[in-house]
């Protein structure tokens, strides 16, 4: 027997006694699609269309304006962020949903900055998402800041070299294009050893990789709605502030909705008690509500049965990989602890291969240049689909379907 | 017959003869309700539920991923703005929804001061709807500005005393508490022959009074979503920023959607040609589709015929005001050419009196200090409604129902 063709009952046998069992039923997946896509746009949860249905019909159509204290409409941002808050160890009153995850990120940069007056020195992974790095850019720019970059494997050694006169460092949990995992509690640790502040991006890794903001004693940390948090297609990012930092958070979007008594209409700002005071103007409450009804697909579930499946779910694909042959690189550590939630692999013409693999019905995405990426969000990803996934990419790769010029031309959005 | 004898006739023949006729079925209004604070959140137009549990349930849940292409939920944010571009007398390419207002002025008033170096002075309305004040502080502290607050009537002296040091003018067409009008065309010409900047605050005068950003050259302008636009709770806002400024608009939100090549997922941040370097992070695509439906309420409608409907209701609330009997101080300027869209007046129990008009179905709101501020949106309000409303107002305050005290304990958000 060859290794692969014990590939099916494997995947049958996980499938049947995993974790998760029956949450792929909490989503409204297209029956002709295996999606691996969920670390870009996560798929659609059952609870959101009658929700958002009654959001649009009820609440603002038939109770209108009431509607911000009947269906507390104003509270809504720091409810939503408890919600998240516990997928990411953070207790109660620590996480708002607000605005976008770039946005976020200006207001956490300006704000540690501020409260490390006189050190001027930031850390940051030249390979992060680039929102990170432009954001961080721009901060820099008006508080005259010097950004270094490292990587994660010198981000200790060189959290050391500048240790007094680091201001912060801003690192994501997981690489986007790589997936690597960096480790948060060995950096954070480090970092406030320097006297510093440390803040995370999870953007990666909210809703599928364990992170214990607590624990740890994280500082800050921003992350995205729409990965794999499913909130629905540019849905709220949400901002982490711990407790202990909030009275002197000083963030500069200072819209009314962050101010302490916004009623008062005073024309003078006062920050909001807590986490309020990352607020800034009115919420997108259809998206809003939206992830709130989204994050019910949690419901019951704990994290480390979700990494379980995760890791689960990207160990059998990394196996499916070998035991079919598919000799592409996998730049995706295949170390379970340094691995987040997506397998990616490389190949020159990475474009083409994604979407030779979408016309086969395999939704992954491109990231330039090379970098053929495949999430693995385990709430709704079955091991049956990791199988299927490599063995259309084995038939993709064994046809040449890639070299067919309808999968090089590119989209306007890739 | 006494005045008030020939209201209900007036009422009928204007609302039978008005330019508008028909347009209140282009929303989904409750029976039991006269809807008079589309100023705060505008109506439900009929065509957004449907659009959203489209965008849901197929653009979403069955298409994923890929629609960003299919569906261009990538463009969305420059073509629902040049849709409101229309509207605001700004031609295409010059408008983008995104954001927030509050995270827009951050945006302009920064890219203002940028373009207006060793100019350190900025002149400011200190009455204001707050968040304009917060964020322009919040500038002037990070940029070293220095902010006079004027009113009205004194701008364009204060212009004048200030030329030379004048980076900017920042005002709100319509005051959002006396529904004044600010004159466009006359302070904006002021500001430029100053050798300064131009921003205007559109949130209470977009979609129901004329502004012609293109004529009067307009620097900048920002506005809201969801009052008169009817976008629903919380729709992303707009910013403009006039063509031939765009190159200059170095703004410091620098997210990755505002970048030239998004997805070459460079390090580096170059900003985008046009209007799109205003986009920062994913927009809400919920929010904002369903503003992108709900301005389908003003196909074929032109902003003279809204403005024309607008009056003739303000101006007939204030006869039936006058017909009934009712003396509170109307604070609202009586001239059309100073009104807006709305009329406020003054009464001690501002609050109890919204609170007890809210009960008999007319639904207007309170604004600090003493103020009952009732919106006329003239796509749906009708001159039966300014009539009824006016009628239970001299109801409310005959029987001196506002001394309830259920009518004066205060809700959370007011």
């Amino acid at each position: 027997m060859s290794p692969s063709d014990d590939l099916p009952s494997r995947a049958a046998r996980l499938d049947a006694t995993c974790p998760l069992a029956g949450t792929r039923d909490r989503f409204l997946l297209p029956d002709d699609v295996i999606y691996l896509d969920g670390n870009s746009l996560g798929a659609l949860p059952a609870a959101v269309p009658g929700a958002v249905a009654h959001v649009v019909a009820t609440e603002w159509g038939e109770r209108l304006i009431r509607s911000w204290n009947e269906a507390d409409w104003w509270g809504a941002p720091e409810r939503v962020g408890d919600v998240i808050g516990r997928l990411i160890g953070a207790g109660p009153g620590q996480v708002v949903v607000t605005d976008s995850t770039s946005v976020n990120l200006f207001k956490v940069f300006v704000a540690a900055a501020r409260m490390r007056p006189g050190r001027r020195v930031v850390l940051t992974d030249g390979g992060s998402f680039p929102t990170d790095l432009y954001v961080l850019a721009s901060v820099a720019r008006m508080l005259d800041l010097e950004v270094v970059d490292v990587t994660c494997g010198d981000a200790l050694a060189a959290v050391a070299e500048h240790a007094d006169r680091l201001a912060f460092a801003a690192f994501g949990q997981v690489d986007y294009r790589t997936g690597e995992l960096w480790d948060v509690e060995a950096i954070t640790r480090a970092v406030h050893d320097a006297g510093a502040l440390m803040c995370w991006d999870l953007c990666h890794s909210a809703g599928v990789v364990p992170v214990d903001l607590d624990a740890h004693g994280v500082d800050f940390a921003v992350g995205c709605g729409y990965k794999y948090l499913n909130g629905g297609p540019g849905a709220p990012a949400f901002v982490h502030v711990a407790s202990r930092h909030q009275e002197a958070f000083d963030q500069p979007l200072t819209g009314w909705q962050g101010h302490g008594t916004p009623f008062a209409m005073s024309p003078h700002y006062r920050a909001a008690e807590g986490i309020s005071r990352a607020r800034v103007g009115t919420a997108p409450l259809l998206s809003l509500l939206g992830l709130e009804a989204a994050l019910t697909a949690y419901d019951g579930l704990s994290v480390a049965d979700v990494r379980a499946q995760s890791l689960s779910l990207t160990r059998f694909f990394l196996d499916c990989l070998d035991g079919l042959g598919i000799d592409l690189e996998v730049v995706t550590p295949r170390e379970d602890e340094r691995r987040g939630s997506q397998v990616s692999l490389r190949h020159p013409d990475a474009y083409a291969v994604v979407q030779a693999l979408i016309a086969r019905g395999v939704i992954g995405d491109f990231r330039e240049p090379d970098l053929v990426r495949l999430g693995f969000a385990p709430l709704y990803v079955t091991h049956a689909d990791a199988l299927a996934a490599a063995q259309h990419l084995a038939a993709v790769l064994e046809a040449k379907e890639h070299d067919e010029p309808r999968f090089s031309a590119r989209a306007a959005v890739t």
